[in-house]
């Protein structure tokens, strides 16, 4: 694989050589297609779903998924990448099912993301959700806690209605990716008081926020296709790096992205002080631009102007990650977890067509802009 | 049965004669000693299932369930009437099964309920449960949101990790008993901003809050112990009308309590504006009372001195509610509940023994005093 560009701020982070940049062709995989199929198949039976809760619980999802604005007229939404529904039928199809066989998979995976999006949005405070504020701003606290436990209760209860030994075994899975998602918010909770956070620290974290869902996403659909648990465990391994990957670029994006393609102001981590990968990557090197680093970001955390820094001292910080060799460490890291990911695939027998596909994914997810 | 007393605040509520009124014998059967084996062999387990949580999540859990005090001391606690998991153990045996078969359905359904605690207690700004400050209050929101989460993903992986059908076909019930709660406490906050609740909503709201997690752990150590679904659906039925008739009496108890047995202040319902059935069926009465009572009710709700209010004002409404016909018609409710459970169990073919243990445990649920 080719190095990382450490360009300036806004430009694409190129780490996978073969792949075009954008999303519709990758590895000549229409992955854009791949992602139409996984929404347009899942999003109907989501909805379905989300209208068995009794009101108004059912219109405060609706909102969250953004199919309904604040005052409740029908919206487009932004349905977000929608990478995992993709996997959950890929999922289906490694396993040799066709790819509707996945589509409960797709659903309860989406249902406890969305369930941890609500409450994490009111734990931390965020006031902002794919452009729209977020439903403990729009609704209050206490149907964004209720509704949040009424998606993780649907995910469960949409699987178990399946009533089969494999749906139990997806079931058993999604509980335990939902356990660490759990333990990856109180760690991001309780680092955020911490003024140092070691990268395994930061790495564990992430895979717990990340990579766990992702993991039980590409490995539902076989499950329920009756995969044998050898398999689902490799098409895990693959998801779970995968999450990894797909993080670290979002560490990058979140400082070095453009904001016309994120959609979120420049330098936005840093913005929110998180302890991102390359930042903890940086502080964790050695020389002078980390020890400069190390001194600035704790008198920032200390400071009470720090909401009216201007774009020049966020750019001063970033530039010092970057010097510190914190971008560069991040963008290698995303090059080594997609490598995991997609050697995982090597173990497990499926149609050709679907690794590729599996393959593509992994390199879109890497070189995504957004 | 005989009737119930209308006599005044303090006095017990008896309404079944054949009971004794206290906890340790109730129709010949040891009742406290029942209660006694289910809190003896499922706190151990509980205990277990909780120190796999992360810190600090362990060490929130522990303090709500009161084996620690807010400085991390090792505490008493009290671990409340431990009602589910004795049922949950008589389940199994109902089944034909020994009853430590039912101690993963009483952790689950243990889980669950301290789940919801931790999140109605937040929702609903109460600082106070079991005598001690809410998690809350003493670890923060964010704390309380998590570790409720993560309690009731616990409550799936303890049953799915045994890895049977039957635990598959329990944690669909636990699922759709959570369902319900979480639909409860949405009926819940949302009647709070209501003038007007009917008697019919109010029992469905009980129903959701309190009958179907009872129903669970009455039928869920039958379908661990391979119980039919008929079988577990009659037993579901009996713990449905026996929570009804547990929150009938609570209600009562709520207003006309003995302050010294329940732990609560006198008249607590009515300072805590509560909707409980005897202030929602006086209100549907007909006659000078009733009307005095709304009127009362409705001025009370716009009160800005409503916090100052003297013994004497709340014993005002309590006479108006007695008055009425609210406290004669919410004893009648829970004998009627009372008695729908009781013939519930006689579609049930089980030991004799087990069979005498819940009919004198749904007497003894309608003659407690707290």
């Amino acid at each position: 694989m080719s190095s990382s560009s450490t360009g300036s701020r806004g430009e694409t982070v190129p780490t996978v050589p073969s792949a075009a940049g954008v999303a519709d062709d990758v590895d000549g995989v229409d992955v854009s297609g791949m992602l139409d199929r996984g929404r347009t198949l899942a999003t109907p039976v989501l909805r379905a779903a989300v209208d068995r809760l009794a009101p108004p619980m059912d219109t405060v999802a609706a909102y969250h998924f953004g199919w309904i604005d604040a005052e409740g007229r029908p919206s487009a939404g932004d349905g977000g990448k929608a990478v995992r529904p993709a996997l959950a039928l890929l999922s289906a199809e490694a396993a040799g099912a066709a790819p509707e066989v996945g589509i409960p998979g797709a659903v309860a995976v989406e249902l406890v993301h969305n369930f941890s999006l609500l409450h994490d949005d009111l734990m931390d405070g965020d006031e902002q959700r794919r452009h729209r504020d977020t439903v403990w701003k729009v609704h209050g606290p206490a149907q964004a806690i209720l509704v949040g436990d009424a998606l993780f209760a649907l995910a469960n209860e949409i699987l178990l209605e399946l009533d089969t030994v494999e749906a139990g075994r997806a079931t058993r899975r999604l509980t335990t990716a939902s356990r660490k998602l759990i333990d990856g918010q109180a760690q991001d909770i309780s680092y955020e008081h911490r003024e140092r956070v070691t990268v395994e620290e930061c790495l564990e974290m992430e895979g717990n926020k990340t990579g766990a869902l992702l993991a039980c996403a590409v490995s539902i659909g076989a499950v329920l296709g009756g995969a044998d648990e050898r398999t689902a465990d490799a098409l895990e391994r693959y998801g779970y790096h995968l999450g990894l990957a797909f993080q670290a670029v979002d560490d990058l994006l979140g400082i070095w992205g453009d904001p016309e393609a994120t959609g979120k102001q420049t330098w936005s981590d840093l913005r929110q002080r998180k302890k991102s990968l390359p930042v903890v990557a940086a502080l964790s090197a050695e020389g002078e631009a980390a020890e400069r680093l190390g001194e600035l970001l704790a008198a920032d955390a200390k400071s009470s102007d720090f909401e009216n820094f201007s774009e020049e001292e966020f750019a001063a910080r970033a530039a010092l990650i970057e010097e510190a060799g914190g971008r560069d460490w991040t963008a290698q890291e995303a090059r080594r977890q997609h490598t995991i990911a997609v050697e995982a695939l090597d173990s497990v027998d499926m149609p050709e067509r679907v690794r590729r596909q599996l393959v593509a994914l992994a390199d879109f997810v890497v070189v995504r802009k957004r």
